[in-house]
Order: C-alpha cells, then structure tokens, then sequence
C-alpha cells in the first residue's frame, strides 16, 4: 500500500537540524489580483475548487515513516491517504488588510513548525487582501525540495494559458520532483563528511578553521574571504522560534542599469544594495562592527542527473564592505570579494567543493544536536544572502494575475537574519526573514535596502542633465522601490510613490 | 529588575508532560455580537482600543526562567517587557465565516505550541462571524491557571456595567491569580508521590493498579469503579499533535428537568449525556467495547489558603453505562457509580486523596518522559469529561453580549479526546478536543451528544397528552440542542430549530 524511499542523505541532514527554535522550512508568498469581471467571492470559489482535488502528486504525498522515531535513518513513506485539509488552508486578513496585516498574517504562520508525522507542506489562500488582491503563502520543508526547486514548484501552479489547472498537488509534475533513487549523489558522500565534521567538532573553531583553505588545497588570495574573517554582530547570537517577515521591491530594469554602468552582474548590485542596508541599519542601532560583514551567497551545483531535486547547492563567502563609507568603492570590494569566492569553487575538486559546502553548513546543521554551537563558536560568515532566479514573464493563476512573488526562506541558530532575492518579470523581490527576539525594526531594515539601492543609483547613474541616455528618463535619486509586507511594526512604507523604469 | 517565583510541583509537572504531540494548554472560545448603533470596524477598533495596554497583570507577565533549561527546576520570572503584539492578535474568518470557518481556525490554533520563553498565554479577536458578530479565543498554559482559574479570567474582562475596561492583560486581578508563597500545599506533598511513580512504573500497569483500592485503604463497593475495569477503545491510542475542535450547547433548564425527573444532579444528566453519546457513536464504528466506558470527571479540591490558585484538582472515576441499551437503566448506573466515586473522594484521607490523584494524572504527566506509556499501558479511564460551573448571567464586553462561551480543553497521549462543559446563564456549553488523526468524524459525536439528550428527555419528562405540566409545553423529542463550531468538516448543524423552554 505504501512506498518507502530513502532520504538522500543533505535532506536527512535537514531533518537532523531541526529543534524548536530553528523550524528548517522555505516559504513563498504570492500576490495576486482579481481578475476583473471575477464573480463574487472569487477566493472562496478558488478554495473550492482547488479543495476537490486529492493529494495525488509527489513530494505532496511523501511522509516521514512512521515506524522509525524520524531522526536516524528517515525514509519517505508514499501515502495515498493525506489529509488535504490540515495542508490546504483557507484564510482571511483583519481590517483594514493592508500589507501590513498580510506581513504580520505570515510571520506568524511562519513561526509555526509544521507536523513531522504528515507531510511536509502547507498552502495558505488568504483573502481580504486590499485593492482587490488576495495571496498565496506556500511552506515547505527544506528536506522536500531546496530552494530553486521550491521556486519552481510554486510558480508551476501559475497557469500562464489562464486555464483551470489543477492544483499543484495534484499536478503530474513529472520525474524532476521525485526523490526515487538518487541517493548516490556527490551530496551522498559529502554526508560522510557530515559524519566526520560529528566525531571532530573542535574542528570548528576558528583556530582550525584558519588554516581550512590549505586544507581544502584553495590557494591563498587577498580578494578571497577566509574562514576566520567575519566579525561578531548582533546578527549572530541564539535564536528563538519567533520569526518576522520584511519585503522590499525593486525594478530589475533600475538594477541590471546600476550593474553595467558599475561594471557588475545583477549579483553584485544585490549584494551591494545589502551591504549598504546593512551598513545603514547597523550605524543607526551603534552596532556597526569594524570589520566587514561577510554573507554567504548559496550556487546552485550542477546536477548528475535530470531527475534529481534535493539540496544540490553549495555557497561562496562574500565580504559586504559594510566598513567603507563610500559606495563606489564599497562596490568594487564586493565585486571582488564575490568574483574571486565563485572562481575558486569552480577550481575546486567535486571532492573539495563537497568538504567545503559541509564546512560551511556545519555549524546551522549541527545545531539540532548542540543548541549552542552557533553561538559559542565565532561565526563563518554574518548572514546569507540568496539570489535567485524567478520566473521572466507575468504569470497568471486562475486568471489573477501575480503582483509579486516574496521569498520566505530559513534562519538558524547564529544566524538571526535571512535576505533572499527572487527576479519576477520587471522587479527583484526580496525576503527578509528574522528572529523577531534578536532583530529589531526589520522594518527598518527593509527601508535602508531602497535607500542603498537609490545611492547605488545616485553613484553610478548619476543624472546628466544635458546629455541624458536616450530612452532613460531623467531622473535624480527617485525611489523606485518599495518595501511592503510588515514586520509586526507600524508600516513604514515609503511615501515615495513606485516610479516604472522602461527596461533598458 | 526581574523578579524570579518557584512554580508549585503540580504546575512544574505540566510542563514536564508537554512534548510535541501533547501540548499542555487549555482555551475557551467567547462568540459574541456587536453591539447595536456600534460604529463601523467595531472589532478593529476594539483590537486598537485593547492594544493600548502593556502587559502589566500577573500571571500574563510570567515568563520561565531563561537562566535554566526550563525543565528541571523551573521559575517564573516577572517581566516588564512582554511582547504584546505576540500575545495579542487580531484574526479574520474567510468567507462565508460560520461556524464551520470558525471552528476550523480555533482547531488550527489550539493545535499550535506555545512558545515556552515567552508568558504562556494568547487572546486572539476574531473577525468576519456572521451575523454581525465576533470571537476571543484565550490560549493558556496549564502550568499558569487550572481549569477554574482560567474559566474566571476569561470570565473577568467580560464587563457586566458595560464600560471599557482594561483588558486583563492590564487588569488588577488582586492575590488570586499569583503564583507567591505558596508552594507548601497538599499538591506540594503529592509532587513527592509523583517522583515515587516516576522510580516505580510498573506500578502503574493493570496487575498492580488492580489492587490499588486496597493500597489506598478504600473500602470495596460494587458502585465503585475500579481502576482496572476500562476497556481499551479507539480513544485510548497514541495521538499526534492536530486537533479538531467541535461544539454543542443545551439548555440549562432542560437539563435541570431532566435531572429533577430522573433523581440525579445536573452532573449525571450531563455524565448520561456523554455516554448516551459515546455509545450512538462508537456503536456507529462498530467500535462500541462490551464493557463501560470509564469517565474520569475532575472536583475542585478545597484550597488552604486564599491566595492560592494553580491546580487544585482531584477525579473521581464514573462508569458512562455504554453498555447498557436502555436509557433509564444506564442513567441509574451513572447516578450510582458517579455518588460512590465522589463519596469515596470525600472519605479518603488528604494523604491518599493526594496519592489516588496522581496515580490517576501520573500516566497523562508522565508521557513527555515516556511518549508509549499512555498507550501500552492499559488506560485507567477512557475520557475526561469535566464539567465546570460559569458565569450565572449575560455578560458584556464593550458593549457586546457574550451569546456563548465554549470551553476548549487538552488531550494527553492515550486520551485521545476531552468533553468538557460550561454552564453560561441559560445554557450549558460543551467544549470537544480531540485527536485530529484519532477521532473521525468529531461533528458526529457533537450531533450525538444531542440526540442523546433527546433521549433523556423523552425518557424521563415523556409528553403527558392529558395531564400536562403546567407551565411546560406539550412537546415531544423536540430538539433544544443546538451544534455548531466545526471538526473539519462539512457542517452538520442540526436543522431543526431550537426551541425555547421555560424555566420550571
């Protein structure tokens, strides 16, 4: 009746990590319009709809089994028997259903661990969303899918033809979703790794840690952040199991701009409109640290095989430059920073990259068995910051076009902040995700991210009055970005209104 | 800056029985109307009316001590700076927002753990009930109130002189509801048998507890229900960590009058109730055991001492006469076995009243040390069915009538479902927790529990074409039970009206 399949084994280590305080799951909040002409209670008849169909599709049927405690050597288990309506919710925002109720709506449903005897999903339809809209919040755990194939299973419920799909459950998402025999993989050996990291936990500690890169055969460069670099910040202290959610918005147009006239990818100017929210956040709280902060920036590896989702990621280290004033040369640190991490993980070894990318996970993974670690030891970098690719065109579900498509992504013990970016059409949409303990005003902080980009633009687009780029309005410093959602605080939205950019 | 207080034994040993599967809190839900001529965004207004007041009131601004793992020794400390916004939030129902939509996000949020480094309680206001009303759902830990205790906080911020008073979060609630001096009390005592249980479990299982009554020195009666007499049945298994909430609510007087009929309390009839239920139900299963099953139904200790609230609580253990067809006969089983389980409480000493308590709580305690107790053990009773006096008149919140207030308890590993009932000026409330997993079809033992005081009805007030009452209408089986909430599940709202019934 049922199936069993192994956990490969960076999933299991998913699982390992997890406690009361460092619930490991990805999120993504969706916002949509209703279609003109909709009939009335549209979002109720959404749920209807979406509601009659059973849970049919993997992973959505894949349960942790039941017979082993769950921890030691976990196996998915294929039901045919899940409970649609403990993972299909249907909710409502309070009065006045601004973005600020939306904001606080999911912090808290991100607060929430999800059950570890049933399947590892959620879907939330909310409604009462102003001007017309309602959202979609989609909670996965980080063992299921990472975080581009999450990505890609949520927007796959965005039917582009407008049509009545079914929902994603109940979608046949082909072999790319299916955990089924691909526990040999380059991540297979690095849990051995894992395994080791375990028996030699002191390990970990800086002094060790210096000498990694010789370990690891990296050679040593000036531009390529060390292990033992990233400074003590109120960013890396213990956690608790509360969470907040910031947005920001920012036109990609505006961005891939400030990228070619600065001489950087799309990347950069990411991590460079970080660093400098950082920058600003920190200053303004007394807490900016001397050294540079460093943030660890997940890639995507290649994958052996087409049919293999999974955890296949590994991640450079980037100084943030959040000890330069200036912002052009903030810039060209990060520039350099990043290029030189990204080119020594292409020299690496598979072998290597596998050490590496355990080292790095290390200390948020171990965390489920010694709390403290993350804590006790100095950190290996001060946040992550993750960028990625979303989808290109304007996509449509049951007709309601979306407006924007949040990341909602993890945090763990040492690490009280999460920045991750998804690209959607015309605009890049961030997700700040915190400790709600640990990080105060993220609100603040969401702010100061569409105050660095506007001096990004300030410095490296500066207006030219008399001999304007042809097709690029003229304009000085006009926002065009916007931060939304909440972080339990009073909307501090910009007053500013969204300026569109024609893509250049 | 922070004051520290020692938690009573009984309060500690709550904690230590919460796991993920079993948490420890108890609720109540207030259904209420807005008042008439209210302005408009009444609920939002009154959210932003209540948000106002920090958080200033023991115990809501009780917090475990953080110094230690919260376990062992646990402490409340006394804080001054209690994140309201956690605490406090404000909620809406989707369309079409009945009963039904109600019911599902009070299951959702009973389902929930509190977190355990912040005071332990939540008052959710929810909008969007039809019928131009609202709900308050108050979420406690058990460590913080008992039962009774709670039902009167709750029961305090309804304003009988209609003003606008402070919420209770902000309220002088006086020396009743802290938790200082006073540790040395009888359960003081029982903790101490407690840790004799926790060094001799196999005490607990069937052979020895078959002899308990003669350990205790109670005397041997055949009214007595024996602590090795309940069946195994489908609510006495492991349980997870979802619930599903479900309601019903009886006119008080009815019952009184049934009970006046019959020769017994207003506590039997409710007691026949539940086993009239519970034996349409589980016969509907083809689950129904050939012997009774067991009630273990809570009494309000005496307190020594003014000042002391906490968990001042003994049971008594009732036969629910599910194995007798015939309703007359099986309410004089309950009336007997109900009148000697309470005159034999009354008999024992405090020592083994002290003693017979905990071996009856030691196995629900016990199960966040040993999550298999609950259910290889067999169980000493099936269900708790607690029936708790209310408020005797309507109550006002700003203005706003209570029209019901349904109390919603917790369940324990082997217990897989909890009855317990509120009498609220003209009506008696029952509150029904259980076992999402469990317990199938909750909304059907709540329509149960209807019928079968139908049952009673017909059985001992029968119509009297001739000789009518005077002052009681000639009606025959004609339902005042009304159930509402929901399990989940379609609605399944008895469609016959409600009828009205004097008072006799």
């Amino acid at each position: 009746m049922t199936q069993r399949i192994h956990l490969r084994p960076m999933d299991a280590a998913f699982l390992l990590a997890e406690t009361r305080s460092t619930p490991v799951h990805v999120a993504g909040l969706q916002v949509f319009k209703v279609p003109d002409g909709a009939p009335p209670h549209f979002v109720s008849k959404l749920y209807a709809y979406m509601r009659g169909f059973p849970v049919t599709a993997e992973p959505f049927n894949y349960q942790l089994d039941g017979r082993l405690t769950g921890k030691l050597l976990p196996a998915w288990e294929v039901r045919d028997d899940v409970d649609l309506d403990y993972h299909f919710r249907y909710s409502a925002l309070p009065h006045p259903g601004g973005e600020r109720e939306l904001g606080i709506l999911v912090s808290r449903l991100h607060s929430v661990h999800m059950d570890l005897t049933r399947p590892q999903w959620e879907i939330h339809l909310i409604e009462g969303l102003q001007g017309n809209r309602f959202a979609i919040y989609v909670k996965l755990h980080h063992a299921l899918v990472d975080g581009t194939a999450a990505m890609r299973l949520m927007t796959l419920s965005n039917d582009p033809e407008d049509g009545f799909a079914p929902p994603i459950w109940a979608a046949d998402l082909g072999e790319e979703f299916s955990h089924r025999g691909s526990g040999g993989s380059l991540l297979g050996r690095a849990y051995e790794v894992l395994q080791k990291e375990l028996a030699g936990l002191p390990s970990l500690t800086r002094g060790v840690a210096r000498s990694t890169k010789g370990l690891l055969g990296l050679p040593e460069r000036d531009d390529l952040t060390s292990i033992g670099e990233a400074p003590r910040t109120i960013l890396n202290v213990k956690i608790g199991g509360q969470r907040r959610v910031a947005t920001q918005i920012a036109d990609l147009a505006r961005i891939k701009a400030i990228g070619r006239a600065a001489g950087g990818t799309v990347n950069d100017v990411v991590l460079a409109a970080c660093g400098g929210a950082l920058r600003r956040y920190l200053s303004a709280l007394g807490k900016l640290p001397d050294r540079s902060l460093i943030a660890s920036v997940p890639v995507a590896l290649m994958r052996e095989e087409r049919g293999a989702s999974g955890n296949a990621v590994s991640s450079f280290l980037s100084r943030l430059g959040t000890d330069i004033a200036d912002p052009r040369q903030r810039f060209e640190e990060i520039k350099r920073s990043s290029e030189a991490g990204k080119s020594h993980l292409k020299e690496m070894t598979e072998a290597a990259v596998a050490n590496y990318t355990l080292m790095l996970a290390g200390p948020i993974l171990l965390t489920g068995l010694l709390p403290d670690l993350g804590t006790l030891a100095p950190p290996l970098f001060n946040l992550i910051i993750s960028n990625v690719p979303g989808p290109r065109t304007r996509l449509r579900f049951h007709g309601a076009e979306m407006e924007a498509f949040f990341p909602v992504s993890q945090i763990g013990q040492g690490q009280a902040l999460n920045i991750t970016v998804i690209s959607y059409a015309d605009h890049l949409a961030f997700g700040l995700v915190a400790c709600r303990d640990s990080v105060p005003s993220m609100q603040r902080l969401a702010v100061a991210l569409g105050e660095a980009i506007d001096e990004l633009e300030a410095t490296f687009l500066p207006p030219a009055p008399e001999k304007a780029a042809p097709g690029r309005r003229k304009q000085a410093r006009s926002p065009r970005s916007r931060s939304g959602a909440a972080a339990g605080k009073s909307p501090q939205r910009s007053k500013r209104a969204k300026a569109s950019r024609p893509r250049s």
